[in-house]
């Protein structure tokens, strides 16, 4: 008899995503008593809008929470049909709109919904690492294009073309406003992808979860170019509701039940209370320009303070809550800079190779979803530690 | 050029979970003013213990709700290491333990953990349907092994060996009490298939969400027998918090790093305020008994109501509160019975073919965690309805 083997799976041998673990490291120092500040994680730290906590803990007084059906309450996917047509003047039906437990469960779905074993997807480096790690994870194969700045890191149909000389190419994935980058697509140069992508019959999966935090440009949703896409969105990012685990997903109407077949077995529903809570975010609009405000000043305060302490070559920050920045003349070993500054400056920062395998271990990705006072602290500590 | 194809993935042929689309119909036929008792979804009617109430309504105060460890917050996992001492006397450390986004998380998290596509895994039939959904959905193969009266409804070494004639196995899922059946293993059954699985290194996935819900035996644990289970858990059945989300796992220490890898970037983490207010749950067993004393006195209405009507063909209900009811003598297609008295009794239960492709066309399924005077309302709709 063979002696029992119990080992892991092959393919769980995916990537850590380091900013979760540089985040349980912070927080062994902070048990400790250490002070640090944070901008390993793009969370926002202010709450949820008042309008979402009244909502929610109105609802804690009133009776059970249940089981909503898999595509989420009426009520949520209606006030997402109408914010569409508010924000971006398009129609889309409440019927094509399905709540998912965070934007995580909205690329898990997709990626079930359009996409089988061996089915090769377009990922941009850098970019998110949940995207390579789920698709590897599901049996699928990431194809990871190097954007640059001749692109404005931003992917192009020439991309995909070279892309598809090494194999059939059945999904695009993109974000703008980017993560890691903060750079985010041009109308024109979006439309010129989805385009491509509708013409050839590869999936468009448009990754909207930063969107209402532009600086730059004027916001476009894929929705506006393409009935064909798959929108991926969350409440965590613009509605500052992280831990609450609420998106949603736009799906094109063949899509819709095979992705609630699939979302009842695995995730039965969202949760309820946040499902409520997101409701009511939708139309705190006021509250949360406010918090936006705030980033705002934090991106002026670091475009400015980040080169005059030595961290000269920044990403263009256009959109989302992050700024890239190039570590080469420091160090080239991102994960052990990060780990120091961690250590030594009480800073929390993510590295590179969480988002690019090749040339991340020249970057630091800062997020400045912080309070203010935080983002000036960090710098001060990053100036001392730096020289 | 050909015309593009914009078609769903094969793999999201799952079946639907058919107690949800019965739920979704269900809501259809209220919301047009019927009344309608529901017996489809494994839900209690309680709220959450007023101790997770309330703990969630502080949170709610006290600022923002945000991303936790993958694994947990701390105070969660550690009350669930002091649960398993004080419940069953086994030591297990907070570092095997993992919080889940309802044990629909715990599931998936598993079966990606511990299987590599193509590996085939023993299910009983009847079963829980998202098992088989999930393991398709993931490039696995249900082996679902038929369960009867001759073993009381449990998985035995002998049926695995038969199953492993037609190929090897590698994973074992058992749920004690089991849904839809509502039975329960013995201590020895229990024991013997997972020394049985541990001999041959066979994964065993002890799914124990019904646990604490027992009229008739003594509950046992499989971490009492071994340490190399996995353990799937819910605080949505004995706890009442369903539209929570919230679960956990126990795992065994090799799986630890593998599954919070998986879970940073599938999950991100369950939600924080579900996380708060499960802590505070676990303490609340006054209260949670109180409700056990209401399905108590349920099943010992519907098991003498039930067969008085012409439902005399029910299992042993040992645990859960799910009654599993031959039909055979109304009907061969269970599907068109649910329907018949979801819309002329305007009782919603669940046909057997969600749990078992074979027999389950003369089974329905009849969850009991409702009101009281549901139960009796349901009796007296389905006495006229059937004549």
């Amino acid at each position: 008899m063979n002696t029992p083997v119990f080992s892991p799976s092959k393919r769980s041998e995916v990537a850590p995503f380091i900013a979760m673990d540089v985040l349980s490291e912070a927080a062994k120092l902070e048990a400790q008593g250490r002070s640090i500040v944070h901008m390993e994680v793009g969370q926002p730290s202010a709450p949820a809008p008042k309008a979402a906590l009244s909502a929610a803990t109105e609802a804690l007084k009133h009776g059970r929470l249940g089981y909503t059906e898999a595509l989420g309450i009426k009520p949520l996917r209606t006030a997402l049909s109408d914010h569409y047509r508010h924000t971006y003047g398009v129609n889309v039906s409440a019927e094509r709109i399905m709540a998912t437990t965070g934007s995580s469960a909205g690329f898990n779905l997709a990626f079930l919904a359009a996409f089988d074993p061996g089915d090769r997807i377009v990922l941009t480096a850098p970019g998110y690492p949940a995207y390579r790690n789920i698709l590897k994870a599901l049996g699928l194969i990431p194809v990871e294009v190097e954007v640059g700045s001749d692109t404005r890191w931003c992917l192009t149909p020439e991309h995909l073309e070279a892309a598809r000389r090494e194999g059939p190419i059945r999904g695009v994935l993109v974000a703008s406003p980017a993560n890691p980058t903060g750079t985010m697509m041009s109308a024109e140069a979006l439309d010129t992808l989805i385009h491509y992508c509708d013409d050839e019959g590869i999936w468009f999966i448009s990754d909207e979860i930063y969107h209402g935090l532009d600086y730059a440009g004027e916001q476009k949703t894929a929705l506006q170019t393409s009935e064909k896409v798959i929108i991926i969105n969350s409440f965590s990012k613009y509605y500052c509701m992280t831990g609450w685990r609420i998106g949603w997903m736009v799906l094109p109407e063949q899509l819709v039940r095979p992705t609630e077949r699939i979302a009842q077995s695995l995730y039965i529903s969202p949760p309820e209370l946040s499902q409520i809570a997101a409701t009511s975010a939708l139309g705190a609009v006021q509250e949360l320009e406010a918090v936006k405000a705030g980033y705002a000043a934090n991106r002026t305060l670091l475009l400015e303070g980040l080169p005059a302490i030595g961290f000269d070559k920044l990403l263009p920050v256009d959109g989302a809550f992050y700024i890239y920045a190039d570590i080469s003349r420091f160090s080239s070993n991102s994960l052990k800079f990060a780990k120091r500054i961690l250590h030594e400056a009480g800073v929390a920062a993510t590295p590179g190779v969480d988002f690019d395998p090749v040339h991340g271990h020249e970057f630091l990705r800062f997020s400045f979803a912080g309070a203010h006072e935080d983002m000036k602290s960090a710098l001060e500590r990053l100036s001392g530690f730096l020289g």
